[in-house]
Order: structure tokens, then sequence, then C-alpha cells
């Protein structure tokens, strides 16, 4: 039988594995095929929570793609995908990121403005009228929980909902919203990480109007463990941009539970965050109510910002 | 209430209306805004014979969209779309081409691998169980009948065919076959045209190992009043070659109704043109049952030759 991977994207999260689990079963039901689920790398502290919690087995690490047949979830640039994902044959995607993207023929590609992956893959079952599994269903409402941080955060959407609520049933988990705290918890644990692993661990690199913004994050429950560690971590962000590599460093502490974050702003750019957030930042430090997103919630305004100097 | 423009690509052939009309109905009859199918050009001969046939008023055509939500149909490249694409914000897409995009954010977009977008949005009718008027119907049969050549063309699915026998019972022609087969001839008068016009008029270029080829198409129902002509062309095609403008150029007569394409070659790759057909183009003049599609037929074939060279 023919096999196609179901690969989610590089440092894969709780919504790529479960979005590539979850619609392999769904193909399998339907096609003659064998769709075989498979990540790049091996899964992260929740996911792995999350397969245990429902004692599914973890999905395939595989090293290349290369002349295999693949369909795409939670992600749709190559830049998000194995190295070698050019040299095989792309027949489907299903995500709900922005698009960059470029085939050299017709494929089949559903992309929708959700708050996870997971949603359009429930909503496929639901078109096709094929029946969850209740483990699936724990898992696609795990990637819900781990997208939106339990429907709380600023991408989620009333389809969202829907399917939240519609896999909690059919998943057969007692308390939802008890079990999406304990795996977001699990997913927080930052225990012995360094200031380095702090500035270094999930960044991003953002150019506007010709300056250098580097954004780092952490996502915690608690943000005692970060801030006890707050000078070393400003005296890090510091010794890169002394080095000339940014004209602005922004350190986001998003705690994922009170949906807030405390910003550590440094560079010679940071007036502009003030403008951007309409605050003052005092001793190189703001807080935002609400805001969880770097892509939804802080680059916006930065862009605005910048645009109106 | 907001206006939503619904456009299809440049140089707009049924399929292009068909489907703006047919999605804008749809979307009339279930959200708050105001969809309005517009185009970037005037319909051509064969559109004004379906609008005409079911008596549709036809849609305005409009130089821009700037600052306009706009949701694309039956195409998703910039190159395809109003020079101004980029000042507009794009809500959506449903197309069943090859993908080139790039958004700086989640959007809609529904791409499926099927002889036309009306298809898809016909399965979306089906899905929302909205039902189809009688004229939409008809509209989007045609548009149907025109991007597969009455369900003969290479890019045909089964899904196409289900459409299909849907819409023409909706649509209530009495005869499609035939309805079908006018609306083709409609289509495909070339009367008055010069040799100038059928080199330059259904013309792409394609870069295929350092090779700059030149494809002409033009669509027939009757190719003996080309072929009467068919010395003048070749003149035009060799002053073309002889300013170096391309190193093979190809002039594809189709033969809509009967599916098979006579083709005149000439330039200095000629050669490849006979390995990538395995014939012998006697007289610089090739025939081949079968082939109507330069995306599907030629190139792929062209590619495999040049590589293999
Ligand atoms: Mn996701
Ligand atoms: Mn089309």
């Amino acid at each position: 039988m023919t096999e196609v991977y179901v690969l989610g994207h590089n440092h894969p999260d709780t919504d790529a594995i479960g979005s590539a689990m979850s619609l392999s079963y769904l193909l399998n039901e339907i096609y003659n095929f064998k769709a075989i689920p498979v990540i790049s790398q091996k899964p992260d502290i929740e996911t792995r929570y999350v397969l245990d919690y429902f004692k599914i087995p973890t999905p395939a690490v595989v090293r290349t793609v290369a002349n295999k047949q693949i369909i795409l979830v939670d992600h749709n640039e190559i830049a998000q995908s194995l190295a070698d994902f050019k040299n095989s044959e792309v027949l489907a995607i299903i995500d709900h990121h922005k698009l960059e993207i470029e085939t050299n023929k017709p494929i089949y590609l559903l992309s929708e403005p959700v708050g996870a992956t997971a949603t359009i893959i429930y909503f496929k079952y639901k078109e096709l009228g094929i029946s969850i599994p209740a483990k699936i269903a724990g898992l696609m409402l795990s990637a819900i929980i781990s997208d939106t941080l339990l429907l709380k955060g600023p991408t989620t959407t009333e389809k969202d909902c829907v399917a939240y609520q519609d896999l909690a049933d059919i998943s057969g988990v007692a308390d939802v919203d008890r079990y999406g705290t304990e795996m977001l918890k699990a997913g927080a644990v930052i225990n012995n990480n360094t200031p380095e692993d702090f500035i270094n661990g999930d960044v991003k690199e953002y150019f506007i109007q010709g300056k250098r913004i580097r954004i780092a994050q952490v996502y915690v429950t608690d943000m005692a463990p970060v801030l006890e560690k707050i000078t070393d971590i400003k005296n890090e962000m510091n010794k890169h941009i002394s080095k000339n590599y940014c004209d602005l460093f922004m350190f986001v502490m998003t705690d994922i539970l009170k949906i807030n974050s405390m910003i550590v702003v440094l560079g010679d750019e940071r007036a502009i965050v003030e403008q951007a957030f309409s605050t003052k930042s005092a001793h190189d430090m703001c807080y935002q109510p609400g805001v969880v997103s770097r892509k939804k919630q802080i680059i916006p305004l930065l862009i605005k910002a910048f645009l109106a100097k």
C-alpha cells in the first residue's frame, strides 16, 4: 500500500502532533493509502504529558522526507519543515498560519484563520461523518487547549469553542478545565533554565523600518522563578545589544494561566515600546495584561509605532 | 453594509466569472456583508454567450481594488490579478491552480486539484445546504464545461462529473451536451484574426534549462481557417525567432471538440519536440491526439526531454 507521511512543523507542539495523528486516522478511514503521522523532532514536555495521559504511542521521528509523498499540517512554509521538503511530493496542506507557499501543480490546501489546526480537522470529521475515537478526541482537544491557551488566547474563534466542547464530551475527560490547566503547567516547567536559555530559547527576529528587533518569550505559570534571575537576564540581553546585534531587544515573560505578560525592554530603540503600548516602562519593565502573542499583539503595535515615527 | 469584492483573474474566462458570481450569491445567503462579483476586464465571447443564454447581468468591471476587502476566485497569484491587489485586504481565496502566495496573516484558502473553481463552489453549496437558483446553476455548469472542455479535458476529475450532472439538472438546460458544444463553439470563433493575432494572442513564455520557449495556442472547432493561413503564421514565427527572442516557438491549434492539437514547431531547439512526443514532425508540423493543455500535457514532456538531453 502507498505510504503517505503526515508531517507537523519543526519543533512540533501539541497542535502539530495532534493534527498529524488525527488527520492520519481520518485519512486511513476513507482512503486506500496508508497515512503515517511523523515529526521531525521528539515531542516537548507538554505533548509528552498529553500522549502519556491518553496512553497514545509517540509518532515516528523522521530525519528526511525525500522522495516521499507528504501532507503538511500546522505549517506551510518551507522554513518550518524538514530541509529536504523540496525533494518530496506535497499532496495536501491543512494549516491556520499565514501563507508562504509555491507549488508547481495544483494541490489540496485548506487554510482557516482559527485557533488551532485541530479545529479544522475536527470540522472535516463532522463534514465527512467519521466518528472520532475517544483518544483521538483527547489529542485534538489538547491541541486546541495548547494553541488557544484554554480558549483564552487572542486567536480563539467561535469554531474553536464548538470543537473544544464536542471533543471534551467525546474524550471522556471529566474536568476539562483542570486537565487543560495541568497540561499547560506541565509544558511551562522551566526549572533549571539559565539566563542564556531564556533569551536564546524561543526567540524571533524581525526587521521593521530598517531596525533589527529581537523578541524572546518564555511561557510560565508563575513568574517568580524567572524574575528572580532578571538582573542576569538583562546583563545577557545587554551583551547581545552591545555587540550591535539588534536595535531593540524584548524579553516577554507570559503567564499562560493569567493571560498577561511582563516585558523587559532594552536597546537604542526602547522608547518605541512606550509609544506602541501607550505606557511608561519604569526600570525597563512593562506589564501588559491580556498580551500573550508576539505575532498577533506585539508586532502589529510595533509596526504602527515605527511607521508613525 | 460592508462591501466585499469577489474577483476573478485578469482576462476573465467563464470559470473566473461564474465562480465570482456563484460565490457572491452563496456568501450573501449566509453572511452579513455584501459580496459583489467584479472582474478586471469585459467578458470574452464565450462568457458573453453564457450570460446572454441565462439572461444574467454582466458583473461590474473595476480598475482598482485598493483599500477594498476582496476574495479571490480562480487565481491566487499576484501576477494574474489587478495591479493594486497588494493594497487590498485579501479575506479568502478559492482556486484550483498551482499556488504562489504570501500573506501577512492567516486567511481562508481552499484549493483543490479539480477541473474548475465552480466545482469547488458547488460542493460548498452542498456542504452548507444552500439551494442553487437555476441561473446560477447554469453559470456554474458553463464554467465547468469551459474549463474541462465538456469533461473531456485532462484536468477533469470525478468531482467535476458529479457537479456537472447535478448542475445540469438544476439549470433546466434540456440538452446539456448540445448547449456545451454551442457554448464552446461560440468562444472559438476566430474569423478575422491575422497571423500576428494568432501568435501574440494567447501566448505563454517558459524558461527550461536556460532555453526560452514560447507557446502560442488557439482554440478552434475547425482547423481549416487557421491552416489556410499557416504559411503567413510560420513567417511571423520565424521573424520572432530571427530577432533572437526565443529558442523554441510552438503554435498549438487545439480542436476543443475533437480534443486534439496540430502543433507548428520552429526554432533552434525544435528537435526536442520530436523527442518529447516521440514523434517525427514532418514539415515542422506535428499532430497530437488527446493533447489540449500546455500546462498539463506539453510543458511536462518538454521539461523531461530537456533534462534527458
Ligand atoms: Mn497550530
Ligand atoms: Mn478555472
